[in-house]
């Protein structure tokens, strides 16, 4: 059975990945560490934000030619747009950062429209409308959403090649707040669910695999913790174990307890039963 | 970092372990899954139920001898006693019990003094009353109990050698109710917190464990899982991940979302700035 | 201060009213059972489901009649619609229904639009594709949504008139499942925020009202226990209770005990204080 | 149904109460607010720290003779012990307190023996030592206790009035952290089971009555909000609220929605299904 686990693929569009966790490249005290953490997480996939290379923002100088893009498939992220059309720009450029990097067949596109500058929550329509032209343009759209199950059909039905349903507010390490949404979408949806956003300790992350999530996206519980390297590693065992339990078929949540020692067994002599 | 978790070890009375999973025997269909699966959790403490192993109960014939006691360190358990005196006979029966298997200086006892028959809840006096006597008779004492930060506290000033406070009732798979006793208890004592009964799945380990309890123990959540080997792992995982995020550090819960990557970029123009 | 809450009004449109509870009409025994429950939860607004009064469904015939629409104020909803078509076309008779009944300025409904068969769960889309045509027909539009805040500002800004997040699944009694975003939208939004679907018992309803909610409705709750008229004066104290909290400026949750009785008082003698 | 609530009494030993909601004299502003709040309230029962009043302490000089002992039944706390022996002294004080206040029948005393001063938990050991006497002395004995059902059971059958487990600590205002056990007393005991400590808001007040405490006792939420005698008000609301839900017969939380309106409505014909 165990074995069973080295066949058990992600399959995001017509691409085959093992790891089921993906992490970014913000917030790290710099590249070392950031290396050193990608390689821990054992991660395939990872987002880049686009525009924050585009504008070689402080820190950001260099950051594309730290990473082994041989190693690491590229996602570029449209994070900073709060519209569609400025999303659509950027996911354009990303796919220019992509091919630059080597990867030429890399048409992965992390949709983010947040006109929210306090929460960072996505906006449903600019999303939906920016997922529709650059499906038209043959990118593997990942939409960044709220947990909505009928917003996640609707992207699923448009194209997308996975939903991306956000587990609490970006960066708030509080875990799976929108949890019995979360399961829904799992439950509708055919596309891979990938639970991104909110993800603070390796419980949060097994606990969304547990329930059924495809993958989940970790980025500042990872580069903001005091060791990110070590915590790297933690993430990648979570989401393992969750996987795992997902498919050796979990005990279910009972009112009244349950002996694991039955307290039939009754002293009568005090012989021993074994050599 | 990563290199100091080899040398992070359990130390209960004089002993060392490397694993933080502990394990237990019951509810397994047969032996052949159930030492399938304590290899697979990569645990080196095995409770035992001294009165069901003693009584010949049905299924039970054959256990001691089915598992090799030079690779795992028996924890002998007084499951099935109802008061202080039925437990102090059990558990010195459970010394003979270890030193028949070859384990000469074993003097571990998993504590149980559980009058209630509904949701096996552990009797604070009866525990404290066995505990005493058994110190005294030099046993290492491991006893289970509710969570109460006092209780817990002078079963450590007692002597015991840990506490093991009950995440929630046994076999009930509901994970750490009793989560905000246990970080007192976890505060306050300088003995091992070892999180026994209630844990249902890799996330409710994971989280024990993140909030610094030394260990945890499971048993009924990995043998009557569909695969209890693949549990088995998936929980070892588990612990392993909690127990590395409670030493990189974890990022704390923020009411307000952090952006992974800041909205500070800005497109100009469009250029991309890697060549 | 207490006075003040006398002037504390919900005001929807151009409306007020005093209680903060809103009902429903679906799923009682009978008549008279509703109409003690109406009664004795002080409401002022009962919504009713146009389809199913229209269809003449068994059960429902006579309901309309059967209420004192002097008494409560209507408010149709377009429960069993599943996109904008149909439920603009029902909206339309539910305006119809209003007058009919005697409430000839009454252009208030409650906008539903639920594909999910299942979880009955609102499409975004189609509600911002209905909520549009109703507003310039003039309707009170209010929409029952997914807990999403960007969704809830957009349906503001097209000018409805309030918005109404389900706290979980319609029926489900879990209660506040969607409590942070709910949170959010209550900070962000202008327009009164009514939590509907998935309050259970009084203890969800005060929670919403504490968290700011400006009104809850309820029906399955009321109509389902074993004593409606019971539960329904429980809901309006629940209510109430709840916004009086909010009101009186709660204290916040904290980590460490602080004594409501400090302990640094000290017996010396034994002389009492008092005369 | 309601006329039952009137008599749906709190019985304390041998006395009979109307309110399930007691109150304290902590932390207060001043004896005018304290008063208006214990009004508002509608308490009977009153709670008072002896060690408190009885040393003089700053700002209680006069607090007993601020209170019409007419009209609240005094409840005397040991608030400040740290052991056995201490309590039992302070609860002789607390009886003469009460007579010289004119409650010549009164022996009730609200048990607390707390060791620890940064969580304010109980300790059951000398709890227990400490009940045991005074029930010898003709006491009621009211024990505060953590949430042990084991604990609790053994206390009633010593002879305790009723048993008040914690549900988190004192002056947290997180309410009910240790619900699971608190829901195992209410099953066990056949004394009042009172929910002492971490209420903050209505919401919880609520919920200790839903799954059917006998009563709450809160402090803190009331005297430390901005406005206590408008929250003094909306606890009473609450715990009423609770009240009524329980004996109401609470729907069942359910994981898949029920429609409150039913979708098999039909819209065939434009009509109107009344005159």
């Amino acid at each position: 059975m165990i074995m069973k686990l080295g066949q058990d693929l992600l399959k995001i569009g017509t691409k085959n990945f093992k790891s089921r966790l993906l992490t970014g490249t913000g917030k790290y005290k710099n590249f070392e560490e950031m290396n050193e953490s990608l390689k821990s997480s054992q991660c395939e996939i990872v987002t880049v934000a686009v525009r924050r290379v585009q504008s070689l923002e402080a820190g950001h100088i260099g950051l594309m030619q730290s990473i082994n893009w041989k190693k690491f498939w590229m996602l570029p992220n449209t994070a900073g747009c709060s519209n569609a059309e400025e999303a659509i720009r950027v996911a354009r450029l990303g796919r220019e950062l992509a091919k630059l990097s080597g990867q030429e067949e890399n048409n992965f596109i992390k949709l983010e429209v947040i006109p929210d500058k306090k929460y960072l929550l996505p906006d449903p329509l600019g999303t939906l409308e920016a997922a529709e032209q650059l499906i038209k343009e043959k990118f593997e759209v990942l939409p960044y959403i709220n947990a909505d199950p009928l917003l996640a059909k609707r992207l699923e039905e448009l194209g997308c090649a996975t939903v991306m349903p956000l587990g609490s507010a970006i960066g708030s390490a509080q875990g799976l707040l929108n949890q019995s949404n979360i399961q829904i979408i799992i439950e509708n949806c055919n596309v891979p669910v990938i639970v991104d956003a909110g993800i603070g300790v390796p419980s949060h992350a097994a606990k969304a695999m547990e329930i059924g999530a495809d993958a989940v996206l970790i980025n500042s519980a990872i580069a903001l913790a005091k060791e990110p390297p070590m915590m790297a590693n933690a993430m990648n065992k979570a989401v393992q174990a969750g996987r795992e339990a997902f498919m050796a078929g979990k005990l279910e949540e009972r009112s009244v307890a349950n002996p694991s020692s039955p307290s039939s067994g009754l002293i009568s002599t005090p012989n021993i039963a074994i050599q």
